[in-house]
């Protein structure tokens, strides 16, 4: 490596195409040389042209057997992931990778083996770890400005609810939208869950319910540590993005507000009336991303350890798995327990 | 009664003493003509006579069986409320008590039937509904601006933590401290509490644990209407009286902040500082005490209901327990459970 | 002077009633021995009867007469201001005063040579020096936080227009509304008007400049210290009360937000709703009032100065003439020009 | 033009790279093909590579000279600007300009004579009107939300002072730094400026004394529509980047806020402390340049007029020209002064 990774991207979805924009003219030190597609059509060929990747392919194989190729983006269908970093740490490649590594823990306990095995770096896409906001209420807890941590809060509420086409194979609230929170909670708190207790419900649209799933859900979280923790979710918030997170300690507390459209006020005899809250995860997280790809250019390029690793990835499924059988069962449910830590 | 409610002060502690003087000088209507307090000392005569009442006694009696006194306020020490409930309402004076009733539930319930059978008022001292933030979170909600409501939330921090002498006594955070949030959930969800998950910790300090109690909890909630609910306590939130409540709904949101000390902001190179929330209860339910007063008056005076009644006062203490019984079982608890319902 | 300071009240209208309560129900060691009011009727001795006033007159004289009377609160009319201090002074009593404390300079200085000479106590109601936010901004600066001053800006905007029957007596903005924010820019910036330059419009309504008055205005002042300071003021602001202030120095800036009549916020599709400011003065220096009258008793019992003083009072008066004549010139105008320091 | 604006771009410094690198990874339809420097080294080279400029040259003439170029980035310095805007007019290539088009006037209206004759479009860099919080000030502003206008404010500060290197050429705070603020409050009031009022002193540092400047000014100005302004400027405002604006009418106020680093607020028994603005003008109007760049990019491909022209561009310098001879002779100044309009 001189200077520059030379990357190769498998998946050009939504995720793909931005980490793809974003690598190409906001990443110093990157460069994709390679994007792969199983459904490589004009329009992602277009795509490719105009941020300046040179090579399309319909293989991923193409970018694994390149040795020009320092490393992987994958943004494919989380089905894929487990396979492609097998293969891509195989073919010695720094790998990215976006959330979840896979649904079950046996996919993941294999990745992470063949990632350790070939001593190649995997990073997870835990993007809001990179929030300038999220990571200023971690930097004030973790540098000790509220002491001993007592609790963790998190408010994570989407603007509005996904197609139920979407929710069939979604994994659940818990494996598709609140894995962020549970990542969250480990991030803030500086400690292990040991223990979740899942309360949810169907308000927003009982056809939740004809997928065995829930659209708001309250978990509440123990920590190895002592510490307690609470993350509520809801599919649709119709007042926009709300993304806040609390943490409080011995010495106070620090949390964060949202980020709204723009900072003007209007005041009349009706009150003051402010912006909503940027819109959704891509308007919200849009720098998050940015500084998540630099994160990783630059523990490639420096051969640093990569923020967020493997067993991140690992840990927030098994959360969340705790948390789906708490839901089923009205229990709480250890993190130890045999359901949570098998496939 | 002629415009002026007279009214029987019994108990001159810190709450006595504040309703007291509220009474006397804030509420329009009011006429303390006597005070009772099993220990008058010459302090308490002192304090009578400096916000104008005339008459003092170490006697309940002398007020119950005053036939020009209304009505009374029970600001004495809990274990005494519902006997002197009872005996007020057999007097046919309408009530004002201090939260809570009672902390078993045969007391509260002869305390109640009592009331009914005498055809008196009863109001029951849950001051936070009277709070101009909460009342107008509340009202946003009340009146449909968020439409069904999902979840609400409740965040509930002493600045300090009591002595320990006082927590011997306290009957537990869930009775002492979260009852008054048991309450607010009721009144901001519009919708009865059916099951509790409690979770707590000795975080704060260590000797709680010796009277079998926690100094922060996480209580989740689930309510008729099916909208979930949580809150959470801690005793020592060294940041400030830390009283903030959110009601999540199909519409909307509607939340409140702190109210701070004053709105200055400093802005330096270390960022911009604001000031802390204003210290504890006094500080900020001191003009929801003379609201909650004066609602007491006014129900009196016009007859109307009281807006916080025995009903209230039960519900309260039901959940508190069924918490408490949570916490020791690790379990969720509904609130028809034979250990909620009976003493 | 045992503990306890004998007041006599002269002028119970609006303010006087104000004042009246406050003292008798609020303020420690305050006591009203008798109320005088050239047009003393029914309502305002019903009204001394309610808050404990023993003794109604329609004669100053019986005030000023009475040697049990340690102090006097002047709230008559503007043009009986000096008369009352004049006589105040010769009675020995010590004397807070309703601004302005007249509007030529003749009467103002003939009042404090009057106070002077008697040796007693002056206060002139500048009520917003006592009001938490300005003086926590104040506190701020004076402490040094922000170092040296540079910009003193103040933005006093009342919610509706008084009036024309009360414009034509006035005395203008300057001397009616604005004059409170050139004491504001004193206070804040510790130092002393040496010029100002004054534009001003009638926007709100054209029938102000009927009276030769505007109703919207801009004024610059330079100060002794080098600081420049800036004061808008506007007689309607329909969105409520605004009143802030900032002070901007060479290591930072302090300044305050309104006071809101709740915290709550309403987040809904059209955005972010929150509370209008409280409505008028009354509501916003509600408590200020209170901490003012307890500032002069506290001076007046431990014989110490009065916070706010009779120089303070004539300050503020040469700034309003002074920017009286510069809006008439269009000119800047120093504060030792002749026409602004003779009558 | 087919759908892309292929672009010169005159200057590569600081501004200049900003464009450019903006133009070539942000600004769809925008192609940078050529880039000119009179003083074009390697530094300059590696970056035009760096972000796809395929040509450079020391010529600005390459780019004038080019038929397949359709519009011009003048970033070079002030006293080229006039030169090179007839010259790129005559051309026939659409121009942005980086504000201001010169200091004198004769200069700015031979530029604005070039560009109607040969019928090509300028837009001037008032790169604070794309500001997200003030184009919604500016939006509810006119839109009709406050109906008509009374008051603008504009409170404009820098976080640090630039060396007297720069001072020295920099043509004075107003024509320097408050021009954009000239700019602003013609936007914001939807009027013209008739006469402006300039106070000013050196208070962060007494060299600025030496070059005739000031540091730190205060100017009040009047509308054609009969409206009032002040905009206060400091060259140092050590808590960051002050940029709020204000406009108050018949119905009510819209303002805004700073842009904070981050939304995380730490509370402590210090307080709540927040982040510090946006550090500077890269920082804060980072996305605004993009927004320009789009604006100008549209204007040309869809042949629409461009949001801020050539008239723009020379009403602020007359208002800084007004302001500078205010400040000068210490009375307001109107704008059809002959000293205003003549060089």
């Amino acid at each position: 490596m001189n200077g520059v990774l030379r990357i190769g991207l498998i998946g050009m979805g939504r995720i793909g195409k931005l980490h793809g924009s974003n690598l190409q003219s906001l990443v110093k030190g990157a460069e994709i040389v390679c994007a792969a597609d199983l459904y490589l059509d004009e329009d992602k060929e277009r795509w490719a042209k105009s941020v300046g990747i040179a090579r399309c392919s319909r293989d991923p194989e193409d970018i694994f057997e390149d040795p020009d190729i320092d490393a992987v983006f994958i943004c494919s269908s989380t089905d894929t992931h487990a396979d492609f970093i097998v293969r891509a740490a195989k073919a010695g490649k720094n790998i990215f990778c976006e959330k979840p590594i896979a649904v079950n823990v046996s996919d993941i306990n294999r990745s992470l083996r063949a990632v350790e095995k070939a001593g190649v770096k995997l990073q997870v896409g835990f993007v809001r770890r990179f929030d300038k906001s999220h990571k200023a209420v971690h930097d004030a807890a973790a540098s000790g400005k509220i002491g001993k941590v007592y609790v963790v809060k998190v408010c994570s509420r989407d603007p509005e609810a996904p197609p139920m086409s979407y929710v069939e194979k979604s994994g659940g609230i818990f494996m598709d939208m609140m894995i962020h929170d549970f990542d969250m909670v480990r991030y803030l708190s500086g400690s292990e869950v040991t223990e979740v207790y899942a309360a949810g419900g169907c308000l927003v649209d009982s056809h939740f319910a004809d997928y065995g799933d829930v659209d708001t859900a309250i978990v509440t979280l123990r920590f190895e540590n002592g510490a307690l923790g609470v993350i509520d979710n809801c599919r649709q918030a119709p007042y926009g993005y709300d993304q806040r997170v609390e943490v409080h300690g011995e010495k106070g507390c620090v949390r964060d507000e949202n980020q709204l459209e723009d900072e003007a006020r209007l005041a009349t005899a009706s009150g003051t009336l402010g912006a909503k809250p940027t819109w959704f995860f891509l308007e919200r997280y849009n720098d998050a991303f940015v500084e998540e790809e630099r994160a990783f250019v630059k523990a490639c390029l420096s051969d640093a350890p990569v923020p967020v690793g493997g067993k991140d990835g690992l840990k927030a499924v098994l959360i969340a798995k705790a948390a789906r059988k708490s839901l089923e069962t009205g229990r709480p449910v250890r993190l130890d327990d045999p359901d949570v830590t098998s496939d």
